[in-house]
C-alpha cells in the first residue's frame, strides 16, 4: 500500500528510456449525474482524475483498469515532467514491452473516490456549503469506489475491459469489479490481496485512525485551511508502513544498526536506523496525503468482504465468470498467502480458471511495488493468454 | 506484555483456594547508595517494590526471582485483598502445588527501575527538584534494572538464586542476570524472549512512542499534576496490543463480526469487534500505566543485546553458565520461535546444559500469561531436575 519505497530502487534502466511511456498528462472528468452509495446516500458532483497510456483499440476490447492501493494515485506510469525524479508508482509493470504492455494494452488509472489526489474526497468542497466535505463526506466503500470508475470507463466508451488488475485494496477492487460487473471483464489479476479483510487488518487500520482522531489539529475532520494532523497522520503511516514491510527485510535492512552514531545517545532521540527510516516515511507522508482521506480509504478496506450478506465465499463468487491471476508473496503477513489460497479454493470450486502463484520473497506486502521478474513473467504470460471472447453485454443478453 | 488479558480466563479455580498464596503484601525498600547507570549517570535513592511468597530455606537456596514485562508490576501472585477481582498476574503459574511451587521455592518479584508501580521511575519525586524526575529522569537498560534487582536480592541475605525467570521483556533480564551475575544462579527459564532484540519490535515501540510524544498533554514528559497523555498512551498500547496475539487468534476471536450491531453503521465509530477490544485495551491500560514509564521502558527493551560491544552471540554467552529453559509459542510474530531457536543455538555452543521448547498455541507472544498445562509442566520439571551445587561466590573465588 506504500509508493514510497519506489525511491529506494534504481530507476535508471526506465528514465525516459526504453520501456517507459514517457510524458504523460492528467484528465479529469466530472459527472454531475448523483451516485448512490452503499450506505445510502448519494454524491454529486463527481471529479475523477485518471491518466491513461498504450492506445484504445479500434474494437475497443484491450483496455486495462488499474486500481491503485491505499495511497495510491492516478500516476501509475511515465513522467509528467522531464525533471521529475521518479516516474508513475507502477512504472516497473507498466509501459512498453513490459509486464503490462502498452504496446498491445490501453492503460487507464483513476485516483479513487474518497481520494485527495484530484478525485473527489473529504478535501473537496461541498456544494452545498461551499466548504470541504470534512467528516460531512459519505463513508464509502470499495463497492463505491469501483461503481465510480464504471462510470469513468463507460464515459471512455469502453464498454467492455480485458482486465482489471490490482495490488492490496486495488486487488479487493479488481474482484468487486469482477463480481460486480461479470459481462464486462475479461480478466482479474489480484496481488497480495483478500476476498475479505481479516480482523488483524482492521485493528492496524483502526489505531492509525485512532492515531489520526487524538491528534487536537484533526478538529473532527475539520482542519481544511488550518493545520493538518501531521503528527497522528505520521503515527498512522508508521504503523502502517511497519506492517508492509516483512520481519525478515527489517532484520536484513536495519537490524540493530545505529543511525550516524557509534554508540547508543541514551535519549529519545532517533537511534536506530530502523527508527530513522519509519520517521522519514512518516514525514514524507503527510506531506502528499489527506488525514481524512486515510481515515476514509482504510475504514473502506475494513469494510471489504466479498461475502457481506451471500452466505460462504463460495456461494459469494457464484456470479464470478473473468479468469483470474491470484499472486501472494510468501513474507507477506499483511495479506498472507493463506487469504490468497482461501480466495483461490473458492474460485475454483466454482470452477472460475484460476491461476495462483506465491512468490518467494522477503519484501513482505509492499513486494509488488518492487521489480520482480516472476511477477511481471506472471502477469504478462498470464495476459497473453486470456481467451477474450467478444460478448459484449448487449449482445449476451 | 501485557497483563489485562487475564480477566477474560476463569479464574475460580485460583479465587484463593487450592493453589493460592492467599493474601499477599506488598513491601518496599530504599537504598540512598548511588546506582551507576549503563548511560553514565547515577541514580539515588532508589525505592523497589516487591513482593515474596513460600519460605526461604535455612540455607537460603531456594529463591527464584521473577521478572514482569514491559506492563507488569510486583504483583505476581495472590491477592491483595479478599474482594480482589483477580489475583497477581502470573497467578496461574505461581502458588502451592503450582509451576514454581511456593510450598518448594522462596519467590521474589519486584517492580521494575524506571517502573510506576512504586519501584522509583520518571514519575517520582527528584530529590534536587522536589517535583518528578519526568525527562529527566535517565534513560535505562535492562541490565541497570537487573542490577537494582541484585541489590534487593542481596538485601534479602539472598547470595545465590535458585533461578530467574521471566516472560518477554522478564526473559531478557533473566539472561542478563545469568550474564552479569553468573556465580548467583543455577537456572534459568526464559519465555517467549530473545537475546537481541529485532528491528520489527524496536520499529512497533518506536512508533508507540511517537504516539505518547504527538500528544499534547505529553507536554515533553512534564504532564504530572495535570491531564496526563492519555491518547497517545492509549494508541501505543493499542500498537502493542495487536502484536501481543496472534493472527489466527484474532480471527477466532473476533473475526469481522460487528459489535452490538447487525449491519455496517458507516461512520468512525466502534464497530467491529476487535476494534472494540481495542479500544478497551487502550482505554484500560491508560488508567493503570504511566506513559514516562512507557517512554523509558519500551526503550530499555529496545536496547537489550547481549551481543553489545561483545562480537557474536556465541562469543558474548562465554561466561553464561546457568542451566536454561528456553520456551517459544508457534504463533509468536513479535519473538518468534526462531529468536529462542538462535539464544539455544548459541547456549549450547558454549556448553550450557539448554532445554528447548516451541509450544504449539495460538495465543501468540501474550500465551505465556494463560493458563497453559505445557508450560506449567515444563517449567515445573525443568526446576525439579536444576542441579543446584552450592558455589557461592565467596567459595568459589
Amino acid at each position: 500500500m506504500s509508493i514510497d519505497d519506489v525511491i529506494e530502487i534504481d530507476q535508471n534502466s526506465h528514465l525516459g528510456g526504453s520501456g517507459s511511456v514517457g510524458l504523460v498528462e492528467t484528465h479529469q472528468w466530472t459527472s454531475d449525474v448523483p451516485l448512490m452509495l452503499d450506505c445510502g446516500r448519494t454524491l454529486s458532483p463527481i471529479t475523477q482524475v485518471y491518466e491513461t497510456y498504450g492506445q484504445l483499440s479500434p474494437q475497443r476490447d484491450n483496455a486495462i483498469l488499474i486500481f491503485h492501493a491505499l495511497t495510491g494515485d492516478a500516476h501509475a506510469a511515465g513522467y509528467h515532467e522531464r525533471t521529475d525524479r521518479r516516474p508513475g508508482w507502477w512504472d516497473i509493470m507498466i509501459g512498453p514491452g513490459k509486464a503490462i504492455d502498452t504496446d498491445r494494452y490501453f492503460v487507464i488509472c483513476a485516483n479513487v473516490l474518497g481520494g485527495c489526489k484530484g478525485t473527489t474526497g473529504p478535501g473537496s468542497v461541498n456544494p452545498q456549503t461551499g466548504a470541504p466535505y470534512g467528516l460531512d463526506f459519505p463513508i464509502l466503500t470499495l463497492s463505491d469506489m469501483v461503481r465510480a470508475q464504471e462510470r469513468l470507463v463507460t464515459h471512455l466508451g469502453i464498454e467492455r475491459l480485458f482486465s482489471v488488475v490490482g495490488g492490496s485494496m486495488g486487488g479487493m477492487m479488481a474482484l468487486d469489479w469482477a463480481l460486480r460487473y461479470p459481462d464486462r471483464v475479461a480478466s482479474v489479476v489480484a496481488i497480495a490481496s483478500t476476498a475479505r479483510f481479516p480482523a488483524q487488518g482492521i485493528a492496524f487500520n483502526e489505531v492509525g485512525r485512532q492515531a489520526i482522531m487524538a491528534d487536537p489539529d484533526w478538529r473532527h475532520g475539520d482542519y481544511y485551511g488550518g493545520r493538518s494532523p501531521e503528527a497522528g497522520l505520521a503515527v498512522a503511516r508508521m504503523i502502517a508502513h511497519i506492517t508492509y514491510l516483512s520481519n525478515t527485510q527489517m532484520h536484513n535492512k536495519f537490524g540493530r544498526r545505529l543511525q550516524d552514531r557509534d554508540q547508543l545517545g541514551y535519549n529519545f532521540g532517533t537511534e536506530f536506523q530502523v527508527e530513522s527510516y519509519l520517521r522519514y516515511q512518516g514525514n514524507a507522508f503527510v506531506r502528499r496525503f489527506d488525514a481524512n482521506t486515510y481515515l476514509y480509504i482504510s475504514k473502506a478496506i475494513d469494510y471489504f468482504d466479498i461475502t457481506n450478506g451471500k452466505g460462504s465465499l463460495v456461494e459469494a463468487l457464484e456470479e464470478y465468470r473473468a479468469e483470474t491471476l491470484v499472486v501472494s508473496f510468501s513474507s507477506d503477513w499483511l495479506l498472507s498467502t493463506e487469504q490468497s489460497r482461501e480466495l483461490v479454493r473458492a474460485l475454483q470450486a466454482n470452477g472460475v480458471p484460476t491461476t495462483f502463484m506465491e512468490i518467494t520473497s522477503d519484501y513482505g506486502h509492499d513486494a509488488f511495488f518492487l521489480p520482480n521478474p516472476e511477477l511481471s513473467h506472471a502477469v504478462n504470460r498470464f495476459l497473453a493468454n486470456v481467451s477474450n471472447p467478444v460478448t459484449p453485454r448487449s449482445t449476451a443478453a
